[in-house]
Parts: structure tokens; sequence; C-alpha cells
């Protein structure tokens, strides 16, 4: 596993996702890796993100999906293009779509474990599949298509 | 529009939710509402609910879309029924699959609307289309299909 995660390559201004952001303060920090073909992230949910007692809440279990797509479609175009991650020019993705399939109930109280499969590059677009286990169970399966950031969205300068 | 929010007739041991729960003191506290045939709900993200400066972290809209949507299957699942929302016996869903297509980047700073309208409901299934807009822009278009909880989820004894 490569010891940097594929968050600490975004450039600083584009570093304040909640969900993956290390210049967030208040958010999740999910930092994810290679690990062979598949990517991989683990993430302790909180005792207050929780659905009903005992289970993780479906909208966090949509985020770290979502975090995790993005970083494992940015780090997919690196390696389809035969870049490391950080070169010039940057890609950094957004989520153009994203849909979770929860199969069972996601306990809370154990780490979690979001798998991810890079099922497509094509020109500015990524297809990334994922996987959230608990205790090597599957609780949720999602597909992420992420696609590169737009230009114009490109903070001219960081305000927040 | 009514006066009380489908999430305030959920019995308390089910009124956890991070997105939705009166009693979260950590959570998003959304509180949904009809409006004729549809289902309205508003949400100010806090300024840390940031994907890039200037937007909203989809997570976010995704965790919004669910808990509007399951808060929709209820209510919409009791009119089904015939019945006012809160009458026994108690209907609370949960998520058996999101779907959300980011339409548009959603703008930080604003309030978001959340509009959700019931498209079927069959059994103990209830479909629920949702749109998130910003400033009457329509930014985020979501599906929810939710199912009514199962017994064995049914909190014990609540220790959160």
């Amino acid at each position: 596993m490569n010891e940097k995660s594929f968050q600490e390559y975004y450039p600083d201004e584009l570093s304040y996702c909640y969900g993956c952001g290390r210049a967030n303060e208040h958010g999740l920090h999910l930092k994810s890796y290679w690990d062979g073909e598949e990517t991989v992230a683990t993430f302790h949910p909180r005792p207050y993100h929780i659905a009903i007692p005992g289970y993780v809440y479906g909208g966090l279990i949509a985020s770290i999906i979502d975090c995790h797509g993005t970083g494992t479609a940015a780090a997919g175009a690196y390696r389809a293009e035969g870049r490391e991650m950080g070169t010039e020019p940057r890609l950094r993705f957004v989520t153009a779509s994203l849909h979770v399939d929860y199969l069972r109930p996601t306990p809370l109280g154990v780490p979690l474990e979001i798998r991810g499969k890079v099922k497509e590059v094509k020109g500015r677009k990524v297809v990334v599949d994922a996987t959230v286990s608990a205790e090597g169970n599957p609780c949720a399966r999602g597909e992420v298509v992420a696609v590169q950031m737009p230009e114009h969205m490109m903070p001219k300068d960081v305000t927040t």
C-alpha cells in the first residue's frame, strides 16, 4: 500500500472537502490508497453517525463512497496516463452521479472498509465501483460516475 | 403546509438519525413537510459543508435527499392508507437504494430546497423522486427506494 493517500496529492486550494479534505477541520478526512488493482480506505464512524440505534446512517455511507470514488477516479486517471499522482497537470474529479444499494444494515461501532475499482476511464469521465464492508461483510455497494473538474470551478482565491 | 414535520412523528427510539433525528445533537435536523402533492424541506448548509470553495459537498446533498426520501416515504405510506401520520401502527422507512444525479455545482451560502414526490407505493416499498434546488435552480435530482423498517432492526433499548 502506498504511504501517501490520494487526497494528500490534491492541491491545497482543493483540499477543503468535508468528506476528504485535509484542510477541513470539521470533516471526515477520508484517506484512500492503492491496494494492487483496487483502492481501499478505512473509516471509523463516530457514535453520532447513527441511523437507528446500532446502525450507521446511510448518508455517511453515501458520503464515503462519494469521496472514495472521486479519489479513486483521480488515481485511476493518473495511472491510465502512466503518470505519478500529483504530477502536472493536476487531476481532480467531481461527482456526476452516485448510486448506492444498501445491502444490509451497517453496524455502528466497527471500522468500515471501502474498496474501489476503476471500471472505466473515458476522456474526462471515470466510473468507479465501490463496496463498503463491516467485519468482512459487504453492507453497501456503490457506483460513482466522476468527471474531471471543469476549469470554471477552480477557486480563484480561497475564502473559507 | 402542515406545522409538524414528518420527522416529529417518528417514535423517540427512532429519532437519533444524524440526518433528521431530533435527538441527535450533532445532526442535521432535516424537517420535511407536505406541500400539496409534494413534500418540501429547507436546509442551510454550514460553511464547512464544502466540496471545493464556493460549492456544497456532494455527500451532504446525498444525505438530505436520503432523509427527505425516507420521510416522504413514511408520509406517503400513511396517506396511501388513509391514516394520519403518527397513528398506530407506526411506519418508519429505511433506504434500500439511493441515486443522485448532480446536475450542476450547488452554491454554498444559500438555503437549499428539497422537494419530494411519491412515485410508487407498493407493499412495504415506496419510491420517491427528489430535487435539490438553490435559488430556484435545480442542482441535483435523486431517487430513493425506501422500505419499511424490518422488525428485527427495531431497537430493544436505546443505548446511545
